[in-house]
C-alpha cells in the first residue's frame, strides 16, 4: 500500500523546489502545489509566480516563500536560486505554453531540474533544443503528460508490455470536453483567453491543450509509434481562431492503427478522457472519469473489472498507490504520483546513482513528441487533411 | 403503452407473408419470423427457405408452411403467390447480400411488398435500380436496418429534429464486436464465411455488415447527409479477404463532422453500437446494449437519464413501445417496430391510403444511401483514404 | 442459440390456449399474450377476457377469437372446452388476485392445465387447496413468477446449485418502484386502484405485488428456504389501504441472513429489481433492468461480467436464449420463456412423458410459498415487526 | 474552485498538530497526516506514534518531527506540549479504539483541540464524558466521519435540508465490504487483529468499524434521528469473536423507515458505501466508489447526474471542491475536507471568533450517536433481533 518512492522518510529532506507561473487565481499552479505536498517530498521555497511583480510576491508570501526568494522574474529567480548555497534543486513551470520555452531553458542552464506542464513548447524546434539542453546538463527534465501517473493507466501499459493483448491492432483514443461549447473567451474567462490565443497557445487549440494528453496516454500505454496521421481539425465557435474540434486517423508503425477524438464542444462531457486498446489476443478499457478500473477483455473470456489496490491489480499499479480498494484515489493522485516519482529520481541524483528502475515520468523526449504530434495534426488539417508523416 | 400501428386488433386480418432463404441453422431468418410474430401482424403462410429444395421443404414444413406453398426457388414463389387470389402480399428477403437484388426485383415485378435484410444490395447500381422499380410498382420496400426500430432512437430523432441539440456539429459513431477476432471463417462457420467472402457480401467486409448500421443510425438520427468520407479499410487476420476494421472520418453537409469506427477484432464489444451527437445546445448519447436509456446533456445543465416509457420519454418513443418503464425492451421489441410499422403501412396501402404520418421504416432509398456509403469508403481506402465525395 | 424448448417446430401443432382476463385495456393480459407467442408454441383460441360479457366478446373477437368461444364468464368456459375435442389445453388467468383461486379451480377441475399470474392466491388456505388439486389432477400448474425466466437468472440459481459461491451466508434483494408515490389510485387509475384494495388485492400491497417477486427470485436463485422473518410494513400515503414500502429481515434455514425491500414510493425507480447472493467462496449480483449481465465475485478474484449468449454464459443460461451476446433481451423474452417451458411440459404430457429434466416453471408450490411469505410478513408487521415462522 | 476555508494563504501560521498512534506500517495514521497536508493548513511537529517508546521514536524522526517532541507516551505528550510556548494546537487520535477515550480525555483536559478517529469511543459513558469534558474546555472535538466530507454528501444533505425531497419517507443505506470473508485475524494481519478483538474494538465488530459510518452518513444526508432499531448481527466466520455481517431494520422519529445493511464478508465489494433517501418530492442516491457523483430523481421527471463541480453542483458541494468537474475527487480529499474545516475553526477560534456558519466537521455528539447506535445494535441483536431504543 505504498510506493517505493512515496516513503514518508524525510531522513533526507525534502526536495528544494521553486516555481513560476501560478500565482493568485491561477489554476494549473495550485494543482503542481497539491501534487508536490502530497507525499510531503517538496518543499516550496521560492517563486516568480507572476509577471506582474507585485503580484508575483503577494502570492509568493501568501504561500509562506520567504520575502527575498519571491522574484519578479523568472530570470532573477534562475540567477539567484543557483548562487544560493541551499537555492532551489528543481523548478515547476505552469505558466501559458508560449513562456515554456524560455523558462525551461534558463534554469536547465542554471544546472536546476525541471518539471514543465504540457505541451512542452510551441514548436518543435524549441522542443528539439530542450532535448538537446537536458542531455548536454544531465538534469532531469520532467513534462506532467499527468494521466500517465495513474496507477490503472500504469498497469495497462504493463500489461501491453507483457503482451496480455497479444499484438496490438486498434487504439481508440477521446478526449471530449464541453467547457468551449460557448465563445467563453470573449467573456473575460482567463483559462479560455490563453488557450485560444495562438500567441499563447501555439498553433494548436484543442489539439495542444488536450489532443496532446490523449496523444501521451495512447503513446504510453500502447508503447506504439505513430507513422502518420490525417487530422481534420475544426473550429466551431464563431470567431475562435484555434480549432475546438480534432478528429484524426492514425496509423503507427507495425501498422496498428488508431482515431483519435478530441473535442472542447462537446456538451454533457467534463474530461472524458478515454483509452481503448485491442490486440489479437485481447482487449483494455481505461476511463478518467473512473480512473481507480480498468476493464480487460481477454479474447474468449468474460471481462474483468480490475481495480487499483484491488484483486486483480498488479505491481505497476500497485506502487503507484496509497490506499485499499474502494477508497477512490483521484486526479491530485494521479498529478502527484508525477510529482513523487520525479522526488525519486531527484534523490538518486543527489547521491549520484539512477534512480530504481521502476521509476517513471514523462521526459522532455515525451514532450517533444507531443509537440510533432501537435505540428502535425496542424499541417495535416491545413492541407485539407491529408496523410503526414510525424 | 401501445403503438398506433400495435394494435391487437386483428380485425382487417393478418399480413400475409412468404420468406426467401431463412431456413433449418440460419440465424437472421428466425429473428425475422419472430419479429413478425411478436405484434401479430403476420401470418407466414410461403416460402423458398433454401435453394436447396429439399432443405426449404423441410424447413417450412416445420414453421407450419403447407406443402404446396413450400417452394424450392424464389422464382417460382414469386410466379405462383403472385397468381394465388390468396397469395402472399409481401416478402421478407434474409439471404447473403448478393441474392438480395435479383429477389427483390423478382417480387417487385410480381406486385409484392418487399422487407429486405441489409445492405440493400452488393453495388449502387443495383440499388438504383430497386429505387426506381419500387416507385414504378408502387410498392412498399423495407430495409431492415433495425437499430432505427428502438423507441429512444425514435426519440433521439425527435429530439434533433426539433432542434433540441441546437445547429449540429459533431457525430461520433461506433460499432465494435470481437467474433472476427480469429480466422473464424476457415473453421467453417457459416455466418462468418460468407461475411468474409466478397462474392457473398460484396466489396465490403466490416463496413458493410455493420458499418452500414452506424452510418444508418448516424444519418437517422441527425437527419444529416454526408458530403465526403476519408476511410481507411484494415484487414488485421491474416487470410481474411474483406475488412474487419474501419475507421473513418466524416464531412457532412452544411459543415457537421463526424467520425465512425467499426471493427470486428475488438475483444470484449459484444455488439456495442454507439452514437453521440452534440450540437451548440446540447448533446445525446445512446448505446445499442442499453437501448432502454437515452442520455441528454441540455448545455450548462445537469445530464439527464431519459427513459423508455419512462419520465421524459416522448411520443416518439412512445408509440414503438410495448411495456412500461423498467422493463427491458430489446433486440427483438426493436426489430419488430420494424415490422409493425410496415404492416400499418401495408393495411393502409390495402384501403388506399396513405399511412399514418408517424409510421417510420427505413427505405429501399436509405438502402441505397447504404450501399453508397460502402462504396464510397472501399474506394477512399483503396486510394490510401482519401477524400471521396458521396 | 436455441432453447430445446423454443424449436420452431410445429410438427407437433401449438398448445391451444384460452385466457380468462385481460379484455380490453389491460396490462397485463397483452403482456401473456405476447409471451405465449414469441416461440409460437400457442394458439390463443377461447377467451373470457372480462366480467363484462360485451367486453369479453369485444376483446376476444378483437384478438381473432371465434364468437362461439368467446365467453361471458369463466364457468361457462370451463365446461364448454372442456367438452370440446378441440378444447383448450391450458388456460392463463390474468384476473386481479382475489379472482385466481376460484378459476384456478374450476379449470382444474374441468382438466385443464393452467399457467396463473401471481400471487397466487389471497390466503394460503386457497393456495394449498390448489396445490392438492393439482396433485390429484396431475395438471400442470404453472405461476408466471417470470423474472426466473431470465436466462442469467437461470445461470445464477445454476452457479450457485454447483457450489461456484459456497456456502451461502447472505441474501440481498430488493425491488423499489415509485409508481404508486403519489396516491394514484384515488385519480381512477385502474392498476392502481385495485391493487392498493384489499378486497381484490389481499392483505398485503406492495408485499403481494412485488414482494413475492423478490422473495421468489431470491429462493429460486439461493436455493434457500425460509426459516423466519422480521416485517416492517409501511404505508407511507395517506389515505391508502395497503402496505407501500416493504422492510423485512430474513433468516434462512441453514443460518444464512438477508434483508428484503420492495417499495412503490421511490422516487427514481421504475422497476429496479435486483438480487446479491453471498458465499464463502464468492458472489453474485444481477439487476432486472439490465437483465443480459450477471456480476461474479469469485473471493480473491477480479469481477467478471458475464453475459447472456457470451463469454461466461452456461447451459443454463443458454437453453433460454434467442439472439446473439450483445443483443439484449428484455422482459418480454424472459416471460416467453415460462411459457415455452410450459409448452414443453404440455407436449410431454401429450405424448405421456416426463418433461426433459432442463424443463424448468415456477410451480403452484412456489405460488404457495409466495402467498405464506405475504401472509407471515402481513402478520409480523401487525404485531409491530416481530419475528415470524414460516 | 476554492474552499473558504482552503484558501492556500498561510500569513496567519499553520495549525500546530500532534499525533497518537500511526507509527510505521499503520495505515489510518498516514492518511490522517496526507489529509492533514493536502491543503496545507497544518504542520506535524509532536507525535507519541507508538506505545513502543523506540519505535514511536523512530517513527516520528522519519516524519521529520524534532527529537524532543517525539514523545513515547501520550500523556508525556499531552502534559510537555501544553507547557510549551510553541505547544501543539491540535491532536489527532488514530489509535484502536479503545484507547480514544483516554487519550481524547488527557488532550482535553490539556486545553488542546481533539481530532480523533472513530468510532469515539467503546461505550456512551466514555462519549458522554467526552461531549462534557469537550463543552466544559471549550475546544473543539472533531470525529473523522469522513464520508461527510465528499462535496456531493454536502449536497445531498443541503438538498435535503431545503426540501428537495419533500418529506422523508425511506432512507436505504449500506456498508459491504469483502476483507474478512476469511479468517484474516488468525493469520497476523494487524488490522484484522484488533478490529475483531473486542478488547481492542469494543462489543462491535463491522457495526463499529463500518456500520457506524453507515449510521453517520444516512443522519448526516437525512437530518433525521433514529427513534429505534431492529439488529440482527451475525459472525459468519468460524472463530470470530464479533459480528461480520449487520442487518438493521430502523424507525426515525417523525414516521421515516430505513434499513442498513453493513457486511465485510460480501465477496466483490470493496468500500461499498451507499446511501438513498427517498421522500415524497424525490430521492438522490450517492455511492462511495463514485462520489463524484449524486443521482437526484425529482418525482416525475427524467433522473438528474449531478457532479462535482460540474452543472447542478451547489454551494454547499463548491465550497469544499479543488478541481474542475471530470477531474475525480477521491477518498483523500473528502477525508483532508474534514481536517480543513477543523483548521478554519481554529482558526476562528484562536481569534476568539465563531468560524464561518457554512463551516462543518463531525463533532463529539456526532461521535456520542455512534457509539449509541452500536451499543443498540448490539443489545437488540443478543435479545434476538428485537426493537430497542435508542
Amino acid at each position: 500500500m505504498a510506493i517505493k518512492g512515496r516513503s514518508e522518510d524525510l531522513s533526507s529532506g525534502r526536495v528544494r523546489l521553486g516555481m513560476v507561473g501560478g500565482g493568485q487565481g491561477a489554476f494549473i499552479g495550485s494543482v503542481h502545489r497539491l501534487a508536490a505536498r502530497m507525499d510531503d517530498h517538496y518543499s516550496l521555497v521560492a517563486g516568480a509566480l507572476s509577471s506582474q511583480k507585485k503580484r508575483a510576491v503577494a502570492s509568493a508570501l501568501e504561500l509562506g516563500i520567504a520575502k527575498d526568494r519571491a522574484y519578479g522574474s523568472y530570470e532573477e529567480m534562475a540567477a539567484k536560486e543557483a548562487a544560493r548555497p541551499d537555492g532551489i534543486e528543481a523548478v515547476s513551470i505552469v505558466t501559458p505554453n508560449h513562456m515554456h520555452f524560455p523558462i525551461a531553458k534558463a534554469f536547465l542552464k542554471a544546472g536546476i531540474h525541471v518539471i514543465c506542464d504540457k505541451p512542452l513548447t510551441t514548436t518543435t524546434k524549441d522542443a528539439r533544443e530542450l532535448v538537446a539542453l537536458t542531455k548536454k546538463s544531465k538534469r532531469i527534465f520532467a513534462v506532467t503528460h499527468n494521466y500517465a501517473g495513474y496507477p490503472m493507466v500504469r498497469q495497462a501499459r504493463a500489461m501491453v508490455a507483457a503482451g496480455d493483448l497479444g499484438k496490438l491492432r486498434v487504439v481508440q483514443v477521446e478526449y471530449p470536453q464541453d467547457w468551449l461549447t460557448e465563445r467563453l473567451e470573449a467573456s473575460g474567462h482567463k483559462q479560455a483567453a490563453w488557450r485560444t490565443d495562438p500567441k499563447q497557445s501555439g498553433a494548436g487549440g484543442s489539439v495542444g491543450d488536450i489532443g496532446t494528453h490523449a496523444h501521451q496516454l495512447a503513446s504510453f500505454v500502447s508503447g506504439l509509434t505513430l507513422d502518420s496521421i490525417c487530422a481534420d481539425l475544426t473550429s466551431f465557435v464563431k470567431g475562435r481562431k484555434l480549432d475546438d474540434n480534432v478528429n484524426i486517423l492514425m496509423r503507427y508503425k507495425g501498422g496498428a492503427k488508431g482515431m483519435l477524438w478530441a473535442s472542447q464542444v462537446a456538451p454533457g462531457n467534463e474530461n472524458a478522457l478515454r483509452l481503448r486498446v485491442y490486440g489479437d489476443k485481447g482487449g483494455l478499457e481505461w476511463s478518467q472519469e473512473s480512473p481507480n478500473e480498468l476493464w480487460h477483455a481477454p479474447y474468449g473470456e468474460a471481462r474483468r473489472l480490475l481495480t487499483r489496490a484491488g484483486n486483480g491489480a498488479d505491481e505497476a499499479a500497485g506502487r503507484v498507490t496509497r490506499v485499499p480498494p474502494g477508497h477512490p484515489e483521484g486526479y491530485l493522485e494521479g498529478f502527484a504520483n508525477i510529482y513523487t516519482e520525479v522526488a525519486a529520481a531527484i534523490r538518486a541524483a543527489r547521491a549520484g546513482k539512477k534512480p530504481d528502475a521502476a521509476v517513471y515520468f514523462p521526459t522532455v523526449e515525451e514532450g517533444l513528441n507531443g509537440v510533432a504530434f501537435v505540428e502535425a495534426a496542424v499541417r495535416s488539417s491545413a492541407k485539407g487533411a491529408v496523410w503526414v508523416k510525424l
